[in-house]
C-alpha cells in the first residue's frame, strides 16, 4: 500500500478534494468550483490542475500515491462509462479513463456519490468496523448506500441503496420528484418531515408550540419533541414508525451490521435514533431485531473518504 | 483450475450429491439418507463416507479436486459456524473445519441452501450470464436469496435474501410462522395463493371453475387463470400486484440484473411471470423498469450448482 490517495467528491456547484494518508487519515482538503459550462467538458481538467498543484506543493511523487477516487451525483456503470449525469451537464464520460490520461496513469476510480459516502462512513465514520453497512441519508430527499462484504452495491442500473424510492404508502396522492407516489422520501426526508407536521398540525386541536412556528421544518419539528411537546412527539412518531418498518424491510434483504443514519434531519441526533430503532425492534425479523444503529459522523466529508477507500479495493 | 467438484447439499431428509466439472457441467448426483439422530453427528461423516466412495469408483484423485461445496438449511456465520441447525439437530457445527478434517484437506465451504441455490441460478441456471441476481423461491413459503458481483449476500445475521419476510401488509391480523404478521410469504408462497383463493371465493357471487374445486391448491388456480376464469384472474392478480410491488421495493435496495422465479409455485410458468412482471414495471423506480424476469431453471439441483460455484470463487 502506498503513502497518500486523492478523493475528488465532485458535486454540481463544488468539487470537495482532499489528500489522505492510506490509513484513513486526512492531511488537507480544499474545494474548487464546478464549472458545468459546455457540458462539464473542463471539470475533470480543473480536478487534474489542482490535484497537480497540491502535489507539487506537498512534494508528492506519483510514485508514492495509492491512486484517485472520484464521487460523482450519477450513476457509474459497471464498464465505468457515467451514461448521463444532469447536475455536471455530462454524458457517456468515461471518468477513470479521461482522470487517468490527466493524470499521468495515476489509478482512478470513480462512483455515485450516495455510494461512497457509504463507503466513507463504513471506513472512518459511523459504522466504522463493520463490513456490511446501510447509510441512510435524510436531507432535502432520502438517499443511501449499501455496503456489503466491504463493497458498494451499485446495482445493475445505477439503483442500489435507492432506499428513497421504497414504495412505503400505496394510497399517497401526493407525487414524489421520481414521478412515483407513496416513497419513503416524501415522509422521511427534511420535506418530508415538514408535510408531516403541516398536515398534522392542521388538524389539530391541543395547543402546540408549532402552532406559531411559521417556518416549520424538521428541526423546529425535533427541538419541540425534544422538549415533550405532544404533537411534535406524534409527528415524530409517524416519521419514525415509516423509517422504522421500512428499515426492516431492508434488513430483509440486506441484513447489515448496522444503519447510519446521515444527512441534515440526523443532526436530532440521538433521539432520532432511538424513535426509529423503537419501530424498527418492533418490525424486525427475528433474526435482525439486535442490528445496530448509529449517526454518520463524517457530514460532508463522508464522499471524500470514501473515494479513497474505493482506491484502496 | 482444477477439474472436478463436489456439491453437497443437506436437507433435513436428504443429502443431494453431485459431481460436477468446474466448467459447470454435472457429471452425476446421488442422494443419501440425513441421519439426523444424536443431535446429527453423522451427517457430515456420512457425506464424507460417500464421497469417497465415489471418488474411489470414478478414480478420482484428490489433486483433481478443486473442493466441495456445502449447503444446509440454516444460517452460516462469517467465522464459518452454523450456531444452530433446528432441520439438522446441530448446534455450533464448523462444518468446512470438520468437513475437511474427514476428507484429507479438500477446500470445503459451506453456506445456506437458499443462498446457494441462487448461486447456482446464477451460475447455470436463469440468471447463467448475469453477476447480480435476486431468486425468489415461491414455495410452502417464499424463500430467496441475493447475489451481488457474483457472490451471495448473506447477511450479518444470515438474514440475507429471507424476502419472505418483507412485510407487505401490515392491517394482516393472521400471524405468520415467524411470529409477525403480513408477511411477504402469506401472500406469495403456494400456501398464500390458497389462503387469497378462498378468501375470494367466500365472497364469491359468479360462478368460477373453483367453486367445485375441493382441493384447491396454487396450481389449480393457475390452471383456472390460464383458461381465463374470472374470479382465478382477480386471484392472480393480487397475488402478482403484492409480488411485483414488493420486487419493485427489493429493486431500489438491490437492483438486479434479473429476479429468477424458482419453487413449486413457478410451474405455471410464463403466464405468472407476466402477470408479477406487469405489476413490477408500474411500480419501479424509473432505472429499474427494464429488469428482466426469468424462470428458474435448476429445480431441486440449484442448491447442488451453487454448491459447487462457492468453491470456484
Amino acid at each position: 500500500m502506498k503513502k497518500y490517495g486523492y478523493g475528488v467528491d465532485i458535486g454540481g456547484t463544488t468539487c470537495k478534494i482532499g489528500l489522505f494518508e492510506t490509513n484513513g487519515t486526512i492531511l488537507e482538503k480544499w474545494e474548487i468550483p464546478t464549472n458545468t459550462q459546455e457540458a462539464g467538458k473542463s471539470i475533470l481538467s480543473d480536478v487534474a490542475e489542482s490535484l497537480k498543484k497540491n502535489m507539487k506543493e506537498r512534494g508528492i511523487s506519483k510514485e508514492e500515491l495509492e491512486g484517485i477516487g472520484v464521487g460523482l451525483p450519477g450513476p457509474v456503470r459497471i464498464d465505468g462509462i457515467v451514461p448521463v449525469c444532469v447536475n455536471l451537464g455530462w454524458k457517456n464520460v468515461h471518468v477513470s479513463k479521461e482522470m487517468e490520461a490527466l493524470m499521468d496513469n495515476i489509478p482512478v476510480k470513480a462512483a455515485n456519490d450516495a455510494n461512497v459516502a457509504a463507503l466513507g462512513e463504513m471506513w472512518q465514520g459511523g459504522g466504522k468496523g463493520c463490513a456490511n453497512v446501510v447509510l441512510v441519508t435524510l436531507g432535502t430527499g432520502v438517499g443511501g448506500g449499501i455496503i456489503v462484504n466491504g463493497e458498494i452495491v451499485s446495482g445493475s442500473n445505477g439503483a442500489g441503496g435507492e432506499i428513497g424510492h421504497i414504495t412505503v404508502n400505496p394510497h399517497e396522492e401526493i407525487f414524489c420528484n421520481c414521478g412515483r407516489k407513496g416513497c419513503l422520501e416524501q415522509y422521511a426526508s427534511a420535506t418530508g418531515i415538514k408535510r408531516l407536521a403541516k398536515e398534522r398540525l392542521a388538524t389539530e386541536h391541543e395547543t402546540s408550540v408549532l402552532d406559531e412556528d411559521e417556518e416549520i421544518s424538521a428541526k423546529t419539528v425535533f427541538d419541540a419533541y425534544k422538549r415533550g411537546d405532544k404533537t411534535a412527539v406524534e409527528i415524530v412518531d409517524k416519521f419514525a414508525r415509516i423509517l422504522g418498518n421500512t428499515l426492516s424491510n431492508i434488513a430483509c434483504v440486506a441484513d447489515p451490521e448496522v444503519f447510519v443514519i446521515g444527512g441534515g434531519v440526523s443532526k436530532a441526533g440521538d433521539p432520532l435514533l432511538e424513535a426509529v430503532k423503537k419501530y424498527y425492534c418492533q418490525a424486525a425479523f427475528s433474526s435482525c431485531t439486535d442490528t445496530r444503529f448509529a449517526l454518520a459522523s463524517l457530514g460532508n466529508d463522508a464522499g471524500m473518504y470514501g473515494c479513497v477507500k474505493l482506491i484502496l479495493e
